[in-house]
């Protein structure tokens, strides 16, 4: 049973530093040059959908009496406004189906909001002073940077097991100024945490000073289950509207991880007057998005049902992945005591927690020994991580005999780091 | 020989006033249901590219080096860039290859001059009091309520025979709150002319007050030939670099009327500096774009020589709308001296101008008769028509035979309106 580094002795550090930095020595005489940087599965699973093309879609030109290959339908064919109110528990009017990126969708919703203000704005954002917005942290760097590129002010919200703190985000919406919030409910991006119940009803129950104050629900891992079966989640959309607020939330979804990342079909859902509100200011944007790949992906993965079947063969692929990450880490960090993790049952990642102030230097000395990580910080606002602790790591791209190597090069990296710290502090 | 109604006496109006309306009612009694409003292909037409599913993306997952089936290349396809690059007469750098709609690309410019400022603006335009913009009318509608969208004083330049009313446009931009033009180049929306050399270089000669003064380029019909050859045609791009204002310009295109109306891929091209701006400020709107239609469409349309000779396929539905729609207006209103046309040879559109103060009711008499077309002003910013004149006909939705009773509605409809107009002023 190793020792934690806590309880070592001067001496007992030096020799565990010389031991980590041998280990680390030979991982990078390997010469290695592996990803873990993103959330993207790899060839070999991303070939899973490749059947979907099996389907001739110019047999299927006519969908609900709409030419798929002509303009027309700007707000998404109605088969695939069921297929995402299915997949989401809401209502088909309740869905705009758009083109292959959910964050383009989510993008535009800010920006719109900047331009020419949501649905219960005063004013257009852009012409206040200061937009502040809440930020559960660890969260998703492209989440915060979309927030950033407009100027608004990051607020970094704590991550609980359970979701967002709370108590701080109650405390927080009563200032008129703080306009909205990053929300990825089911299987965080990176903590892999599924937001409790009750904090999805007290967010659903929020009673913001701000009339626009907007919930942006990136549902993006809504049936990622690759452990276990699917767990039913709630429907944010209809809680708000009992709660009274119905056009506070945007929720976000798409196939990207389902089928094709970058190639697949994306959607939001809102509140009726919500969804009315952006297809007006949307129809001088767009004619309207790809309808081809959309009825293509309805044909291929019909509904709830069979998308969750779906998923199963994704999961054939992450599950070893994850549970590699999670017997490496427990194997090796764990016992020392210089780290901890939530272990997801779904999503994309592992969330890892080094020793305060060695997140920079694993992710320095990974990089140096030809392992990709997501830069330490990128899961904070502004990507500044105030404890220089969290590390994201993402399995599920290189084969499964690269990310052992990988997992080796990480743990030597967070062990070597973590002598260092000890030492110098 | 028919008369003149300028020439008619009081008592031949009236009588040509009575027969005009017998052959409107006489229309009006068919009960028709035809749609000449949008310029899009019909089912036809649009099948023509359906042997692009004869290609089996699953074979080419790879292209460049770049998985097309997962994230990256946010930019484009090397090889679609290249293909732009070609039909365009641009460089492969000059590029972004996007999505299904340049229309979306077009707006999103305009959005981010707002949010963001473009590379050479002082400051976003959401902070200035106020911004102009010329457009060129008769012009494309959607062009005019991107900009009303964002609040801009629309300024309208005359279109003459060689392109928009360059003396004026000359004298317009002095003013710094000038930011920009709509243009569309050749066969331009509604009238089909094609600028000429003289009037592309003295746009691209501009010298605007306003250091972000950008020309919106919208190449939409760029190889939409119908009646003869393909015309070459000044890389405004290259002009722009030439006169000292690289950064002047975005010219955009899309492969909507050359695959799929909504289904295809489109393109910016503008100066590598702008194309490095937008790709920082488009990087955190999206992961990326379509890859696997980008591919399909470039194997399958190959280059700017086999694309022509697809266009030709086009062309011979195009063709005999468009001599109808001349057959018509030759024979039933020219000779009555009742209106006017530019005649294109590209592009899908025949502006038609009625007797001034005629287009409104002209438009309203075909809606009774149950011809649906372009909304009368639609073509000129804020959609009024000073002259009450314009009418865009757009011919290429119905089939020959429904489009010739479509035109027999409209030159009856012109008729009695021009009559009914001339009885009471």
């Amino acid at each position: 049973m190793a020792k934690k580094l806590q309880q070592m002795t001067q001496e007992e550090l030096k020799a565990f530093y010389q031991e980590a930095l041998k280990e680390y020595e030979e991982c990078k005489a390997k010469g290695l040059k592996l990803d873990m940087s993103r959330g993207k599965p790899g060839r070999a699973q991303v070939s899973i959908s490749d059947d979907m093309f099996d389907i001739d879609i110019r047999q299927h030109m006519i969908s609900d009496g709409i030419d798929i290959g002509n303009y027309g339908g700007f707000d998404g064919l109605p088969c695939c406004k069921r297929y995402f109110a299915d997949l989401l528990g809401v209502q088909e009017d309740e869905v705009f189906a758009g083109g292959n990126a959910s964050l383009n969708l989510m993008y535009d919703t800010i920006s719109k909001a900047y331009t020419h203000g949501l649905l219960r704005s005063p004013e257009p954002w852009c012409k206040l002073d200061k937009v502040k917005w809440l930020c559960p942290a660890p969260g998703y760097d492209r989440h915060f940077k979309v927030s950033q590129s407009f100027g608004m002010e990051l607020i970094t919200v704590p991550m609980t097991e359970e979701g967002p703190d709370m108590d701080m985000v109650e405390e927080l919406v009563k200032d008129p100024a703080v306009k909205g919030i990053w929300c990825v409910p089911k299987f965080s991006n990176p903590d892999g945490i599924v937001y409790s119940e009750e904090v999805v009803n007290r967010i659903a129950a929020l009673k913001p000073a701000a009339p626009d104050f907007v919930i942006m629900w990136d549902n993006a891992y809504c049936v990622h289950e690759f452990q276990g079966e699917f767990v039913p989640f709630s429907d944010i959309i209809t809680l708000c509207r009992e709660a009274g607020r119905p056009d506070m939330v945007f929720e976000f979804a798409s196939t990207s991880k389902v089928t094709y990342p970058g190639a697949g079909i994306a959607c939001f859902a809102a509140s009726k007057e919500n969804v009315a509100y952006m297809k007006k200011l949307m129809s001088i944007q767009t004619i309207g998005f790809d309808k081809m790949n959309q009825l293509r992906h309805v044909l291929y993965l019909k509904d709830k049902e069979h998308t969750i079947a779906h998923m199963k063969k994704h999961a054939e692929f992450m599950k070893p992945k994850f549970d590699l990450v999670e017997e490496w880490l427990s194997r090796e960090i764990a016992p020392l005591g210089i780290g901890h993790w939530h272990k997801p049952l779904g999503g994309y990642f592992v969330s890892f927690f080094a020793l305060p102030g060695c997140a920079k230097r694993t992710n320095e000395l990974a990089k140096e020994a030809g392992v990709v990580m997501t830069g330490a910080g990128a899961t904070y606002p502004y990507g500044i991580d105030p404890e220089d602790s969290n590390l994201r790591i993402a399995p599920s791209y290189p084969p499964l005999e690269e990310l052992r190597e990988a997992m080796a090069v990480f743990c030597a990296c967070v062990k070597l780091a973590a002598a260092e710290h000890m030492l110098n502090n």
